[in-house]
């Protein structure tokens, strides 16, 4: 650690945004010295609640989200938002828009929001967000949400880093068949039918509903406090087990949000309980260690490429059928092999 | 390799079914020896025209691929097709539909489907994809269509394995704009409306040839063989360059079908004279390498993670506050990177 990552790490810890803020940016670009910030960093954490939210683009997310954010300011919590967007690779920048929302949290530094994009590195993206919620977490957040896009393996891997998933899905879309296509059904803990008040939004809740039932589960369709009907039902399980609720939303006017938050707040406690939590960090721990053993070997074999002459070399020999993209990586990583195996230690 | 892969190779190459069946179903369920048998099958390949064909659940995928294949049937040429739900990590299956599939086909060997699903393994499947479009390449098929659900970072990988993308768009789904979200605009070659004789067809065409123009290239909307309108717009360039076109089908009757054959043969004449084809050939290779020894050198550090003690033993102690990933990745690689930059070979 030089001095000037060291002066970083304490002023987050103390409680500086500025600090948080250019933690998060050297998180995202990967600037020389965020591992050692991270690692520094990482014993801070655990506090925080995490909750993720993933849903298709117009499903109201961003709103919602503000919502969420706002109420729970209004309670006194404090809140950092992460919103990253997988899905665009190619065009190389989370959405613009995004950085000049939350208006109406504007001025108030408690709710801090930040956007990240993938940047030509899709792969390290879960890796990046997880990083990021870390920084949020050490800096004493109280909630934490990570807003994403979508729907596939890479948004998956993303909400991962949440304790509790909500999936946004929005009214009459006939999302809800493709969603369980996407596996969406097995991760979402809170299915939240935004814009309740369209028309269609009864039969997404009805759908839901049966998909939920589907797979094994009994429901809670929730929103009673807002005029929304409640419907429970019991399965009579011996051991406590959560049964997804679908929770109705008018974001652009707030309603159906504090119902959304007891909700989300139910699981979290749910999970505190019955050692879920626990379970899911361990997993999250584990799966962090796998995923950097993973890049950081890449990095290694890559430097090892480069040192035998770089990748053109490789692909002139495959193109003049001297050699095969098997025989290479045998080759290449044939001497790190032998190292380990020989005890290299 | 053992005799009965050998045997297995040249049985495929001599363009027996059954061998080149079993030869992906090694590749799908990484049998020891698959990798053998695919660089074995390697200097065999690179003849067949490879096309990718993705799009939204519901746009008529499965449909408008059996005519494709059925024509290209009709026509004297072989076909080989590989089907991908890379969406489906959780249910741990390919839609087992899709293997019923293809009636028209049936008997008809020379249409050769698979699906093929991620078993798990999300990352390895654009890796088993290549390998499965190389078997068919090395057999002889003319034509290879790789069909993939959706539109994330796993199909845009996925649809890399193939010269020529087709992305299929159902009409006035409003899925244009979200299309363009999930950056599947800059990988269509071939935009293909299908069920061009429903409503909004019109209005999903003309929003395609805004998005094909907002991002700079001219557009051809065709289909005129089939009563549709034709209309060229040339915005002059000096260097050929291709320009997405548009292409209505109405799949369930074929018709439009022959158009879109002759506008993927256009797009694969003009790769081929400019250079292109043999451009993205060597970035697949390149690619294939890359990944290929990522995920070896991975493998390479799973197993010093497991002779250290496994996996569980490092979460124990980063919930005891005694380290954290980014340290264990540092202390379990360094000897590795020590093997390679103290020039252990």
């Amino acid at each position: 650690m030089t001095t000037a990552e060291t002066t970083l790490v304490e002023e987050l810890l103390a409680g500086k945004h500025q600090a948080l803020a250019r933690v998060i940016t050297k998180i995202e670009n990967r600037t020389p010295g965020y591992r050692e910030i991270v690692s520094q960093l990482y014993e801070h954490t655990g506090n925080a609640e995490v909750i993720g939210i993933t849903g298709s683009p117009g499903a109201g997310k961003s709103t919602l989200v503000d919502k969420m954010a706002k109420t729970y300011r209004d309670r006194g919590d404090t809140v950092g938002v992460v919103a990253i967007d997988p899905s665009s690779p190619f065009s190389g920048g989370a959405v613009l828009g995004d950085r000049i929302r939350m208006a109406s949290n504007v001025g108030d530094m408690d709710v801090f929001f930040r956007s990240m994009s993938a940047r030509g590195n899709l792969g390290g993206l879960s890796t990046a967000t997880a990083d990021a919620v870390k920084a949020l977490d050490a800096f004493g957040k109280d909630h934490i949400i990570v807003e994403t896009v979508g729907a596939g393996q890479n948004e998956i891997d993303i909400v991962r880093a949440a304790d509790t998933v909500a999936v946004l899905v929005p009214p009459s879309s006939g999302d809800g068949v493709q969603m369980l296509k996407a596996g969406i059904l097995e991760i979402g803990d809170v299915f939240v039918v935004n814009k309740a008040d369209l028309d269609g939004a009864d039969r997404t809740v009805q759908e839901l509903r049966e998909m939920i039932e589907m797979s094994g589960g009994s429901m809670t369709v929730g929103g009673g406090h807002h005029g929304f009907d409640t419907v429970e039902v019991d399965v009579g399980e011996e051991a406590e087990e959560w049964t997804p609720s679908v929770v109705e939303t008018v974001a652009t006017d707030g309603e159906g949000v504090e119902n959304l938050l007891e909700t989300l707040a139910d699981h979290h406690g749910y999970m505190a309980r019955t050692g879920e939590l626990e379970r899911k960090a361990r997993g999250r721990i584990a799966n962090e260690i796998r995923t950097l053993l993973r890049d950081d070997a890449a990095g290694i074999a890559s430097d090892e490429l480069d040192r035998r002459g770089g990748i053109e070399s490789f692909v002139d020999r495959v193109q003049a059928g001297e050699t095969n993209p098997y025989d290479i990586a045998d080759d290449v990583l044939g001497d790190l092999r032998e190292c380990v195996e020989g005890g290299g230690r």
